[in-house]
C-alpha cells in the first residue's frame, strides 16, 4: 500500500521534514497547515520540492469548524474555504481534511451539517478537490466515525467522503468493525496513530502522547483489516502528535515511522488472507540466546579484574584485533581495547539465531542500518546491524556444525573455562537516549520479534527512569531498555549506565567469593534489610545471610529472585542473578536502592 | 505555624535533602520511607543529623495496605508494623502515616477496618507512636476523608487520628468544609500539595504533577482555613510528587517550597480573623510600570543600532560605569557593556513601584536573594532582588519628587528624547530554564503580587514551548515567562531568546520606517498572510498593508493587536506592539510563525 505521513509528526522546518520523509521511503505526505504557514516556501515551491523528492501531497489539513452553523457564519466559513482551495491548487493537492466542529457556533443538526457539507463539496468540486470529513473524538456534536459517515451519506455528493483516524476511533473505545459498513470508495483517507493506554482527557492524550503503530496499546492491524475489507485502497498515513518526536532528530524519526508502517502492513497481511498481495518482509528470526556481550574498554584492566573476580577466565585472544574472550559456562564477554571509548561501555551484543543471514535480511527490510564488518582476512563472517542507540547487534551461531563460529577467531579458545557457578547471560540492560525510547521498543519488537513487557517507573535520587524489558518467549533473551531522565538534572551529572547480568546457579557461593575479595560488590544499606525483614518472613538465618552478603531479594507469584551488583567501571557494571522457580522480573523494586548506591559510589 | 516537608518532594540523597530542608528554614521533615531505605545512614544517624540541623522528624510515611483484611493477612501486617515501629523508635519519630488500603485483600467493612486500626493503634501506643490514617483518593474502599474519619472515630483510640492531604481531598472534588466537623486534636497531620487542574487518572496526576501551593489550581488557603477552624495546631507539611522537582536543584526547590508556605500562611491569615496571630510578611507592593530594561551587551553596537532604528535616542551615559540610557517616550533601555556576557542578553528589569524599600522587604520576607548593589559612590540607591532565572529586578521611582531617581546617574539625561511613536515598554518575555517554571510563576505572583494568566502551548519547529504571562491588574506590567524545551532537541542547538516589547502609538508608521531601513525586521512568510486573509476579512487595503510591512495581526473579544519583530542579536530581540481596544493577549497564535522565522535566521 502507498505510505504517507503528516508533516506534524516530525520536528523541523517544512523543507527539512519533506527531505526526511522522502529519505525514509514514503510515497506521500499530508501537509499540516501550520507547517506551511511558518515556511518561507510558497505553495508552488513546496509543490515543486515535493515533486522533486518523489512525494505526492496526499492531503491538506486541517480545516476546522465548518458545518452546522447559522447562515452568516456559513458565509464566512465558505469564504475561508475558498482561500484554502486556492492554496491547495497552488500546492497541487486535491484532498482536504475537514474535522467535525468544536465551535460553540455549531448546532446539533445532522441535516443542516449534511446540507452545508454538500455545499462545501460542490464548491470543492469546482476546484477538483475532495472533502474528507472526520469525526474528532472531542467534536462538539459529531465525535463518532459512524456519525460522520451518516452525515456524509446524507449529504450524498461524490466529492464528499470520510476520513478515518485510528486515534479518534480507538481512543473512544468505538468498535472499528462498523467500518466495514462504509463503502470503500467513500473512505477518502485513513490516518493512523497508536497511543499508550492512558486514562486522561482525550484531547490532551491526542495532542501529546500519540505514537507510531506498534509503540502503543491500540490494535491497529485489526482496524486496518476492517478498512481494507471495506474496500479502501488509499494510502496508510501516519498522523502523530508527540512531544518527544517534536524534539527528536527529523530523519531518524521518519525512519522509525516508516518501520512502523512496514511492520503494520505485515501484521495486516498475515491476518487477512485477501491481503496476501501485500508485500511483506521476511519473517523475524527470533534470537534464542546470548552469544556474547562486547565491552569497549578504554585501556586499563579494571573490567578484566572484575570478570576474574566473578569467576570468568580469559580463554582466548583474537587473531587480528586487541580483543579478549572471557568465559564461564555459556557466559561469554569480549573485551575490546581496539575501539575508541572514553569509558568502558557496552558496544555490542551477540545474539544466537537459527539463521544469521535471515536475521540480517529481516533487519534490513525494516530499515535497520547494517554495520561495516571491520573484518580481518581470517575473521568468521559476522552479520550485524545497529540498534537505535548505536549498540551493534551480531547474529551468531556459536559452535554449531552448520555455520562458521565467531569463536574460531579466538586462539586459545580450545582451553575449557574453569567450572563455576556462572552459567550464561541472563539479560543486558541498555540506557537509551530519551528521544529513542519508543523507537527502541519498536525496533526490538519488529526487527527481532521480541515481546515488550510492562513499562515500569524506577525512582532514581535525581529523577525518574522508565524501564521496559523486551524478551523472547522462553526468556533466554532479555534486553532491558532504560530511558535516561527527560532532560538533565539541574546540578547533577548525567549517567547512562549499562550492564550485563550473569546468571549464577548458586548465587550464595558467588556472593561469598565476591564478598571475601572485598571492593567488588556495590554496598547495600542496612535499612534495605530492615525493610526486607518487615516485608518478608524468610527466617532469621536467610535474612542474616542476605544482609551479610549484600544480596538483594524479590519475589513474584511464580518464584524468587536473588541478585547482586558489582561496582561500576566507566558506564558499565555487572549483575549476578539467580531465578528460583518461574520468577520473570528484574527486581525492579530494588532498583532505587541500587541507583542510590551507584550515585553514592560514583559521586565519591 | 510550624512548617514541614516530605523528603520525597526534593531530589537528591536523604542527607542532601535534610541539609536543603534545614537551609530553607523548615522546622520539621516527613521521612519518606524509600529515602531512608536507599540511604547509607542508619536511622540513628538520620535522627542525629536531623537534630544537628534543628529539624524534628514529624512523620514517617507511608505504611500501606493494612486494614480490613482476613486474620492471616492481619497477622502479617501487624508483624510488618512492628518492624516499622522499631525503625521509628531508632529514628525518634512518633507519628506514622497509614494510607487507606489499595490491596485486593481488603474488604469493604468499616467495622472490621476500625477494629484492626484500633489494634494497630494499641500496638503503636506501646511504642509511644500515633497513627495518622489517610484516605487515598484511589483507596480501594476508603477514598474520602470523611470516610477515613468515620472509621477512626469508630475505632476510638487516643493513638488513632486522621491525616488530611489537600490533594486527596481536592482532586476528588470533595467539599473541604466537612473538615470542621472533625475535632482538631483528632487531625494528627496535614499534608499540602497543589496541582494544575488536569483531567486525568488521579493516581498518575498525584504521582507526577503535584506542585507547591500557589503553583496549581487548588484553593489551599480555603482548605487550611477549615483545618484551623477545626482546631488543628500541628505543622503545615508539604508532600509533593513532581517529575520536575525530582530533577531540580535540591536547595533551590527547598526555598521554593518554603516560599509557597509563607505565601499560603499569609493568605490564610488575611482571610481568617481568628488566625490574626499568624506571622505575615509585609504586603506586596505591586509594581505600576516598567522603569527600564537593561541589556548586557557583549561589545559591538548591534543592539544600539537596532534601538536607533526603532527610534530610541541615546539620552544619557552613566557617570561611573559603561552604561548607556536610550529613550523614547517612557520606554527606557539600558545598554550595559560593563557586565561579562557572551551574547547580548536581558540582564535586569526596572519596575516602577510606589515604595522601593517596601518592595525589597516583601521580596526578602519571601526568601528572594537580594543583590549586591554594585554602586559607585554617586549612584542613586537601587533596590534590587534576583528573580529565579537570575534576572535582576530593580525597584524604582523614576523622576518622582519623593525619591532619588536612578536617571540622575546618567549625564545628558536632561536632553529630551526625540518625539516618536514609541510610548513605553509593553512587556518583557523571559525564557526560563525548564526546572524553574513553576518556581518563577510563584515568585512573580507572591513577591510582586502579579497575577498569572492562562498557560499556553506554543509550537516551535523543534519542540513545544509553554508560555504564561504574569501581569498587574491594569496591564501596565506584563512579564511573559516562556519555558524552554523539556530536555534539548536531539540535533538542534538550544536557544533561549528573551525580548522586550515596546508599545507604539502608530505601529504602521513605525513599521514603514523599519521596513524602509531594511535588514531590521524579522521576515514573515507570505503564507501567513494568505491564511490571515482566509481567517479575517480586514478589507483588501489593510491586508495589503500588513503583508507589505511584515506586520502580524491578532484579535480577541475586546480588540485588535498589531505587532512586529526585529531580527535577533545574541539572545535578544525587540517586538513593537500596538493594542487597539482592550486586546489583552500577546499574539500567541502568531508565535509559531515568529519562532520558525527566528530559527531560519539563526540557522543561517
Amino acid at each position: 500500500m502507498r505510505k504517507s505521513i503528516a508533516t506534524v509528526s516530525l520536528s523541523g522546518t517544512l523543507a527539512e521534514k519533506l527531505t526526511a520523509i522522502a529519505g525514509a521511503g514514503f510515497d506521500g505526505v499530508e501537509i499540516f497547515e501550520n507547517d506551511l504557514l511558518a515556511s518561507p516556501l510558497s505553495p508552488e515551491e513546496v509543490r515543486a520540492r515535493a515533486a522533486d523528492l518523489g512525494l505526492s501531497i496526499d492531503l491538506y489539513q486541517p480545516f476546522r469548524d465548518f458545518e452546522a452553523v447559522p447562515a452568516d457564519v456559513l458565509d464566512r466559513n465558505l469564504r475561508r474555504a475558498e482561500h484554502k482551495f486556492d492554496v491547495m491548487e497552488r500546492l497541487g493537492s486535491t484532498r482536504l481534511l475537514v474535522c467535525s466542529s468544536v465551535s460553540p457556533d455549531a448546532v446539533d443538526d445532522d441535516a443542516l451539517a449534511a446540507e452545508q457539507l454538500r455545499l462545501l463539496a460542490e464548491r470543492a468540486a469546482e476546484h477538483g478537490i475532495r472533502i474528507a470529513y472526520e469525526a474528532l473524538a472531542w467534536g462538539r456534536h459529531v465525535n463518532e466515525y459512524l456519525h460522520a459517515w451518516r452525515i456524509a451519506r446524507m449529504a450524498d455528493h461524490p466529492s464528499l467522503g470520510v476520513c478515518l483516524d485510528s486515534f479518534h476511533i480507538l481512543s473512544r473505545g468505538s468498535d472499528p468493525g462498523g467500518i466495514e459498513a462504509i463503502p470503500g470508495e467513500k473512505i477518502f483517507f485513513l490516518q493512523l496513530a497508536d497511543a499508550p493506554l492512558l486514562a486522561m482527557d482525550v484531547l490532551q492524550w491526542s495532542r501529546h502522547y500519540r505514537c507510531f503503530p506498534g509503540q502503543g496499546g491500540f490494535d491497529l492491524a485489526g482496524l486496518v483489516a476492517h478498512v481494507l475489507r471495506a474496500g479502501y485502497s488509499g494510502p496508510l498515513s501516519l498522523e502523530v502528535f508527540n512531544d518527544v518526536f517534536r524534539q527528536a532528530d527529523t530523519a531518524r524519526t521518519a525512519v522509525d515511522a516508516m518501520r512502523s508502517l512496514i511492520a503494520l502492513e505485515e501484521s495486516v497481511a498475515r491476518r487477512l488472507p485477501q491481503a496476501a498481495a501485500l508485500p511483506v518482509p521476511p519473517r523475524p528470526v527470533v534470537p534464542t540466546g546470548f552469544a556474547f556481550a562486547e565491552l569497549a574498554v578504554a585501556g586499563g584492566d579494571e573490567v578484566g579484574a572484575l570478570l576474574r573476580a566473578l569467576g570468568l577466565a580469559r580463554t582466548g585472544v583474537h587473531g587480528g584485533k586487541p580483543v579478549e574472550l572471557w568465559e564461564q559456562g555459556q557466559a561469554r564477554i569480549l573485551l575490546n581495547a581496539g575501539e575508541p571509548a572514553e569509558d568502558p561501555s557496552l558496544a555490542a551484543i551477540g545474539l544466537e539465531t537459527p539463521d544469521p543471514a535471515g536475521s540480517v535480511k529481516r533487519a534490513q527490510s525494516l530499515l535497520s542500518p547494517t554495520l561495516p564488518r571491520r573484518r580481518a582476512p581470517h575473521d568468521a563472517p559476522l552479520d550485524s546491524v545497529a540498534a537505535p542507540d548505536g549498540t551493534a547487534l551480531f547474529f551468531c551461531r556459536t559452535a554449531q556444525p552448520d555455520h562458521t563460529s565467531w569463536t574460531d577467531d579466538f586462539t586459545g579458545a580450545s582451553v575449557e573455562p574453569a567450572p563455576g557457578e556462572i552459567t550464561h547471560i541472563d539479560h543486558v540492560a541498555l540506557t537509551q537516549p530519551w528521544h529513542h525510547f519508543d523507537e527502541a521498543s519498536l525496533f526490538y519488537r519488529s526487527v527481532l520479534g521480541l515481546r515488550p513487557q510492562e513499562s515500569l517507573e524506577l525512582a532514581d535520587p535525581y529523577g525518574l527512569l522508565r524501564s521496559r524489558a523486551m524478551t523472547n518467549s522462553d526468556g533466554t533473551v532479555r534486553i532491558a531498555l532504560n530511558v535516561a531522565y527527560v532532560g538533565s538534572h539541574a546540578s547533577h551529572p548525567d549517567v547512562s549506565w549499562q550492564h550485563v547480568a550473569l546468571a549464577s546457579r548458586d548465587i550464595i557461593a558467588t556472593a561469598r567469593r565476591l564478598h571475601a575479595l572485598g571492593g567488588v560488590l556495590l554496598p547495600i544499606p542496612g535499612n534495605y534489610y530492615d525493610d526486607l525483614e518487615a516485608r518478608h518472613d524468610l527466617g532469621p538465618e536467610r535474612h542474616r545471610m542476605l544482609r551479610e552478603l549484600g544480596l538483594l531479594y524479590d519475589r513474584d507469584a511464580r518464584g524468587e529472585f536473588l541478585h547482586l551488583y558489582t561496582v561500576t567501571v566507566g558506564r558499565v557494571f555487572f549483575e549476578i542473578v539467580q531465578r528460583i522457580g518461574g520468577y520473570d522480573g528484574y527486581g525492579a523494586q530494588n532498583a532505587p536502592i541500587r541507583l542510590a548506591a551507584q550515585h553514592a559510589t560514583a559521586d565519591r
